[in-house]
């Protein structure tokens, strides 16, 4: 397997150069749009995320031997178009919302300007990791939303590809959950990872006590003991008897939560174990986290429903041609209509800092007081703007969405389905 | 990034072997099954896809001092661990189902034999990979079946994790499809790879013919022609003029795609291009395809929903200690069960070799005439029992999944929600 993202690509990509350099127009500078024509399933807002490993990928975009030759094999073979592969470096501009921003219908979340060659080649990339990673940040921003301010862990690894894993618990983080199960995410991006055993740990043993005594010996009271293997409520007691009031957490991990929460809650205080805390961590999604909201539940696990972005797994972003040596072009057919013409982009807000619009503008905008520029540079003649270091980046992402989401209305945390919590509006 | 899988893993399949190396039990012999405790959304049959892919991480899966400095900077610092991690290496025994082959509910699709620690250190890897892989195969088995023999082109990357793209155009080859727009899954897999262009080709130049005219100069007159961007029937008009009656296909991407194609079907025969096919690429799924079964067209272009497993993108499967030093486990609280002990799985089928059961026994079948052992040997004492080039595996699990879909009943074709095309037998 190649370290280099180049076929990370879709093959048309390729063949479009190839048409375009044998008719020259493989050097027209051209302006192309990422953008989500609608957010799915009733959302109420979108979250960016994607971005920093979309620019270290970038870094890296560039053909090596072993890539031509892979794109040859694949009867791909015509010799301008190769030399072209064999030389090409990224000598564009990008700007884009800062990662971690809200976003909306028709938000220009990343613009891309270069010679048509050199940006169509990125298409593929761009898409595939901001279409993942923005899915499941904004499936997390409702989790996070949801649970209220309980603390959230990532543990969806194993329900999804094992490299999307990585990017969703690094989204996960960007947006407030507190840590993740994934070591990679911990390794690459500075994710706090958490996670102390599993049912087969209790079953390996001769009896739960025995595994729980283990689990405590290794990594002191202060763990969280798995419950539920065999009778809950006893498992309870045995923990206690094991670990000491003093032990840091229970967890749940089947059953009814809201009902078995209450039962734990009242048997952890009856045994002095005022605070041990109860975890749950079974098939959660923002819907059963809000339903937990009246439990006594101290902390929520989430994975499947994270990782798949609970209904809908990809953001749907297109990447679209909207500027050609300074004419706005745009699709005209029925179906897939865009608007041409490089857009400027801000977020309106009222007096008291709320956001009220998101104005979408070809060309200029004519800026009122409030107003908050999206559209920030990320790329400049090829070169990246800003130091790419993953953990730094992802911790400004994470600071970034944090302050930004205090300026959305409070519609944007209902979850239910509707409209988006502001409208995108031209002027 | 490490190239190595060994951090794609849990923090707590880690902090379980640390404790069971600490009081003994880490070296007790386990069996782990891999099974779905259901099928998604009233489906009637899942593909197991990914089992090459998991075998080949396998082979790679040792700590090196990257990796266990990573695992040390996450305060993973227990010398006992770190020392057996630096170690170890997987000897026992993996069976499973063969990659492409359809399972049900409590099929055992892998079944791991091996020391504790070895064993659990390996459940978010299997988990993740054939999770993934199975959800995109189980989707894809039905569109195939849907199109009824017409040819399908996976082309969903930009709608997924940039290596989930790779795995999910593999699994659909696997299934059937006739090739992929993503070129790595050509060099990594072999899967044929397909493309020529996009709206963007069009919009780059000043009229849609003469993007086709450069297409067609450099791809041929066989080439396809995408001819939505303006007005679809004049592009279609257009398309046959540049290219002659010899066009190879058009492509349809936006709009009503039942009734455009038949206007493009007439249309092409009136200007005598009998022999140019009609494809269709938006936004299909296996409930779209059906209703275009009476369509004129000759080809279809799935993403979205290819990727994103068509409203299941994962397979839900557990990884579960069923057996303890030959005794068996079982988790006996309320919710996600299992039964223990390690299982023999074969399928029954009538005598005109129709399936008519999936027999999963505790122990060894009773075995009738017609059953098919489903178990195949795939790790022997740590070592692969078969050549794993990624290529030859990948075209043996297609061919297998060919020849086995021919034994399906007739329902298990139906896409209307329901039960199990076969029922999951114990005896």
């Amino acid at each position: 397997m190649s370290s280099s993202p180049v076929l990370l690509t879709d093959r048309y990509e390729l063949t479009m150069v190839a048409a375009a350099l044998a008719d020259g127009t493989a050097d027209r500078d051209c302006v192309f749009e990422v953008f989500a024509r609608r957010l799915p399933h009733g959302r109420r807002y979108g979250v960016l995320a994607g971005t920093g490993r979309l620019l270290e990928a970038l870094a890296d975009f560039r053909f090596g031997d072993d890539d031509l030759a892979a794109v040859r094999a694949q009867g791909i073979t015509d010799p301008t178009l190769l030399a072209w592969l064999a030389d090409v470096e990224f000598t564009g501009d990008v700007d884009g919302y800062a990662e971690g921003e809200f976003y909306f219908p028709g938000s220009p979340v990343l613009t891309v300007r270069a010679p048509f060659g050199q940006a169509v080649l990125l298409e593929t990339l761009v898409l595939s990791v901001l279409n993942h990673d923005s899915a499941i940040a904004s499936a997390a921003t409702r989790m996070i939303g949801a649970a209220g301010g309980r603390p959230c862990i990532e543990m969806g690894s194993r329900r999804t590809h094992e490299e999307a894993a990585v990017a969703a618990a690094r989204a996960a983080w960007l947006v407030g959950f507190g840590s993740t199960s994934n070591l990679a995410a911990g390794a690459r991006y500075g994710v706090p990872t958490a996670g102390t055993s599993a049912h087969a740990f209790t079953l390996l043993h001769d009896d739960e006590a025995a595994a729980f005594r283990a689990q405590v010996d290794t990594l002191g009271t202060g763990t969280t003991l798995l419950v539920d293997t065999y009778d809950t409520l006893q498992g309870i007691r045995t923990a206690i008897e094991v670990a000491g009031p003093e032990l840091g957490a229970v967890r749940l991990d089947s059953g009814d939560l809201g009902s078995l929460a209450v039962q734990a809650r009242e048997l952890l205080d009856s045994l002095g174990a005022h605070r041990t805390r109860v975890t749950v961590t079974s098939d959660l999604d923002e819907h059963a986290i809000a339903a937990l909201a009246a439990a006594p539940v101290d902390g929520y696990g989430v994975g499947t429903s994270l990782v798949t972005g609970s209904g809908s797994p990809t953001a749907g972003m297109v990447y679209k041609l909207v500027e050609r040596d300074g004419v706005p072009v745009a699709k005209t057919a029925e179906g897939k209509r865009s608007v041409g013409g490089r857009k400027s982009a801000v977020r309106r807000h009222d007096a008291a800092g709320t956001a009220t619009a998101e104005v979408v503008v070809p060309g200029d905008v004519a800026r009122l007081d409030g107003d908050r520029d999206l559209l920030v540079p990320l790329v400049r003649a090829g070169r990246p703007v800003a130091d790419l270091d993953p953990v730094a980046w992802l911790r400004a992402a994470r600071d970034h969405h944090e302050q930004v989401r205090t300026t959305m209305p409070p519609e944007a945390w209902s979850l239910s389905r509707g409209e988006p919590a502001i409208d995108t509006v031209d002027a």
